[in-house]
This record gives structure tokens, sequence and C-alpha cells, in this order.
């Protein structure tokens, strides 16, 4: 680690490293980590700013499970399981009580994921959160976004909408019913589960229309969603025809997105028993490049701005 | 990669994966790449801010080498050579013909290093580089900064001051004198013919008598510097006692700094014969913790501000 000293020391002891192929943790020049036999690593890096990808004045705590938790959704929708990262922080100022707070969050959820923070960076700037995270996949079975083949249902692994809406919640202060959006759960399970099932997968973190874009496009297929299939967030679901907008648009939900063949369902029925939420299967692929909505066999145009901006396409 | 579609689309084309063990490259929502058998890897991460690292207005090319140069000199103290990176990109502005610059800079130490971007982000705020890379050393030969002993020779890997001189340079308007600065040349082939001969090694970035004071702390050691021995950048020889004051606390080399047991010179000079400046011995380890300065045999105070903080200690 490196960076102001006592904001690096405070990371340090309250982030111990617990797990046996951390070789040397924080506190030398870089970390020395020791992968298993046979694995492929998967990689990723996200910079979390305030006032851009999360509200000034959240909970300090909330901000480091918040960041961390984007970046371990990268982790799961390539079906990887998480095990070393490194944090970069810009911090405004030496704030202990905070920094305190932030990492008691990162804490959280780095043990609930398996993950060790093996090293990192304190700057003084603007609030910004960086982490870079290692996971393990079995060679050749990380889930791409390119292998949805025409015909494959469209799934996703539980409710959206609710990230937006716990947004508009906490924005109206309403915290209880933010945990969606300051809280977010990375499907991490869910992603290893997938692993040798779905033909293509990708986390919903700008909302599901634009996320599922980027999967048809780079998998070079179409799709029809059928909305009242939609598993809603409680929190979306209460505002009608709006919800259903956030659902499409909203983002930071951090479910997976996937395509099944037809023939693997029951495999993935008997998987997803262990899951905290139900997959709920939403629409199916197309050969024709497009993302056709349809609500009870009608194709429909919804009147949300927003939504329609996955044409853009890419990764 | 992430972030801004048409700048991520503009770096990934600029810095494109060339090495084998890059299963997939950018474009995913996480990179998968394949370590190779029975090796560690080492992992660092560094933010450079506008304003704080590097001033305002320089080159973009040469943020881009200097930033990524930064973070590879710590892989060059750990002896690892250079694999796999990850950027996040923090930009005020979508500005392509920086980008374009900045990307340039980048791809030409990258090629030098044998480093692949595999992945990335850009968000918009106030200028900042993050860098986490990754490269591999064999198991137990990752050069630590605790293993220095008593009577062990310090050494460094080449000239010192230059850095602070640079920037004093390009200051003033004086570009060509600058190159020390704004292209520092991390040295991994040094750190790595180092593995299994030096005790202990740390890079010098923050000026010698800091980073040789972290080395010591780590080694529970002391020392004392010979400066009558010290290899001054000739951007720091011709300011005269100045240049010894920006060689013990200019920071910005990029060298290393490294102890070695007496018996293990004759292979050192064997292989430094190979390397692009020749390492200089400046000291000897002592079991009394503490660095003392001396000039030709007699112990000296420089009056010099800044270069006596090493008493901070830690990592």
């Amino acid at each position: 680690m490196s960076g102001e000293f006592a904001l690096i020391e405070r990371l340090v002891a309250a982030l111990p490293c617990r797990r046996p192929d951390v070789i040397t943790g924080p506190g030398d020049d870089a970390a020395v980590l020791r992968p298993p036999p046979g694995m492929d690593l998967v990689q990723t890096v996200d910079t979390c700013l305030e006032g851009v990808h999360f509200p000034p004045g959240l909970d300090p705590a909330d901000v480091g499970w918040r960041c961390l938790a984007v970046n371990l959704s990268d982790l799961a929708a390539m079906g990887a399981a998480p095990a070393w990262g490194l944090l970069s922080l810009a911090l405004p100022a030496a704030d202990e009580s905070w920094l305190d707070g932030f990492a008691r969050g990162v804490a959280e959820l780095a043990a609930a994921a398996g993950l060790d923070l093996v090293g990192g960076d304190t700057v003084r700037g603007p609030l910004a959160v960086t982490f870079a995270l290692t996971g393990f996949v079995p060679p050749g079975q990380a889930l791409r976004r390119n292998g949805a083949q025409p015909g494959d249902g469209i799934w996703v692994t539980g409710a959206l909408g609710g990230g937006a809406a716990g947004l508009a919640a906490w924005q109206s202060g309403d915290c209880s019913g933010a945990a969606a959006f300051l809280r977010p759960r990375p499907r991490l399970e869910a992603g290893q589960a997938l692993r040798g099932l779905a033909s293509a997968a990708i986390d919903v973190s700008d909302g599901l229309a634009q996320d599922l874009g980027h999967l048809l496009a780079a998998s070079g297929v179409g799709a029809t969603l059928e909305l009242e299939q939609l598993p809603l967030h409680p929190g979306a679901a209460e505002r009608g025809e709006a919800g259903l907008g956030l659902a499409l648009s909203g983002g930071d939900d951090y479910q997976l997105c996937f395509t099944l063949p037809p023939a693997r369902e029951g495999v993935l029925v008997e998987r997803a028993a262990r899951w905290d939420e139900a997959p709920a299967r939403i629409g199916t692929v197309s050969a024709r490049p497009g993302l056709v909505l349809s609500r009870n066999g009608v194709p429909v145009e919804l009147p949300t701005a927003g939504w329609d901006h996955f044409g853009g396409g890419g990764a």
C-alpha cells in the first residue's frame, strides 16, 4: 500500500487478509499471490465517483459496500469466484471516522464474498473508489456475452427495478426502502452455478434493456422480451407502469441476465433451488437483430424515456 | 471495459492485446487470463492525480507513460515480470485528441514492458489515472522489503535526483532536461535479475532517504549512507549540494534500492553487465536502527529540508 500513511494503516487494520493464497498482503511494494493450479483468472476494474455513481451524503459503510458490490457483480457475470482485491481510494480529507465506516462496509461484503483486500493506495482528491478484483474460473468456463443462440430462453436471476426505486426512496428520505440501492447483493453464487449452463451472461448495471442489448449485440442476435414476465422488485411494482420503466432502464440492479438453451432448463431449476431468489424466464432469443417488447403476446412500445439507448451496443 | 463508449473503444483500439495468456481481453464484463503454471502473481495499484502526482499541462503521451511507469516500478521492486494491466481513467471531458496521445504513451511503455491492457473503465471527473497491474515471479523469489541484514551492502540501480531535477527543468520550460521526470524507466530487468540475490528491495519513488527508511524499518535494521558514493543524475549533479538533496529526497527516480550480502557482489556485477545503468554501492546495513549519513567516512547532517521524513517509517 502507498499513499497517506495513517489512512492506509487504518484500512489495512480493518481489512485483514485471511486467504491462504495471499503470500504477501499490504505493506510491501506489491502483493504476492498464489493462484490455484489449472484455474483461469478473471479481472475487472471500476471507479465509482461521488456525484456520478452515487449521491453525496451516503453513509460511508454503504459507499464501501456498494462500490465493492458493483465490481463483484462483474465477477459474478463471468461465473468467477472472488479472490483478491486492490483498492484505490481518493478522499477529499483525512476523515478517519468516514474511513472507519467505509472499511466496515467493505469488510462486511468482502468477508461474505470470500475476497481479501491485498493492496491499495490512498490519494487526496474528490471522493472516488476504485476496486480492481481478481477471481477464479475453471478454464473455458467463463460466462461470455457472445454465446446466445436463437431459441435460447432469456432469464434474470431475480427482481428488477429495485436499484432505481431504492435510489428514489433514499432521495425522498425513506432509508428502509433504499436497501436494494444501498446494499446491492452481487449474484456470485448464481454466476458460478451458471458455468457450463448459460450460453451468455451479463450483469444488469445500466438497466435490463441496455445490458441485454450489449449481450445481443455481442452474440449477433435479437430477442423478444415478455414484459408481463419481468420479476419486479416490490419497490418498482408499487409504481405501476413507471416501475416497469425502472426495471427496463433504471439500472443498479446487479442481477444477472443470461441466456439458456431450453434443454438445460431442468438443470437450471435444480441448481437455482439453492439461490436466494428464483430466476425468471423473461423472453426468447431470435435470429433477427433488435429487441422486441411484447405484453401477453402483443408487441408494444413503452412510452418510457431512456430505456431504448441500448441501440448504442458494444461493451 | 465500461464507461463512456466512444472513449473506451478508442483506448481498446490503441492498446491491442498481444499476449497468448489473454483469453478474453476488453469487451466483456471482465477479462479472462491464464496464468503460467507454478508462478506466483504480484499485484499493485496506484492512482496518479493531475496537480498532485504530475503538474497540469503535461503532454498526454508523457502522462500515459509516466503513470504506467510509476506502477511498473512497483512490479520491478518485487522482481516481477509484467503481464496484465487494468486501467481506470477519469477525464474532465471527452477529449479524443488528448486520449490518443495518452494511449500512445501507454502503448509505447506497455509494449516495451511486455504488458497487455486487458480491461478498463472511463469516468467523467478530474484527471486521474489508475493502473492495477499483475506480474509473475517464481514462488518464493519475490523481492521483499524485510530481508536486509547487518553487513549487507546498500545499492541503487542507477542515477538519483534526475526525477526532481527533470521536474524543475520542465517547470522552467526546459523540456530537453525533463526526460527523467516525464519518461521514467522502471528498472524491470534489474528487478528480475535481483531475484535470489538481493536480500531486500524497494523502488525509489519518494526519495532515497524515505524509501530506504521504509526498507530499514521493515527489516528492523539501520544503515550508513556514504554520500560521496551516490550516483547523481547529471541534472542533479550540476546543482552541487542542492543536487545531493534532490538525490536524497527529490523522489520520482524509480531506481531500485536494494541490499546485498557481500558474498554475492560478484554475481551482481556479472548480471548487471547487461543493464542500461551500472548499480552503485552506496552504504552498509547496520544492526542499530536509524540512518547515518557520512561523507568520506565522516558523519554529516545535510541542511536539506524534507529528506529526513523517513522517520515516519512503515509501508
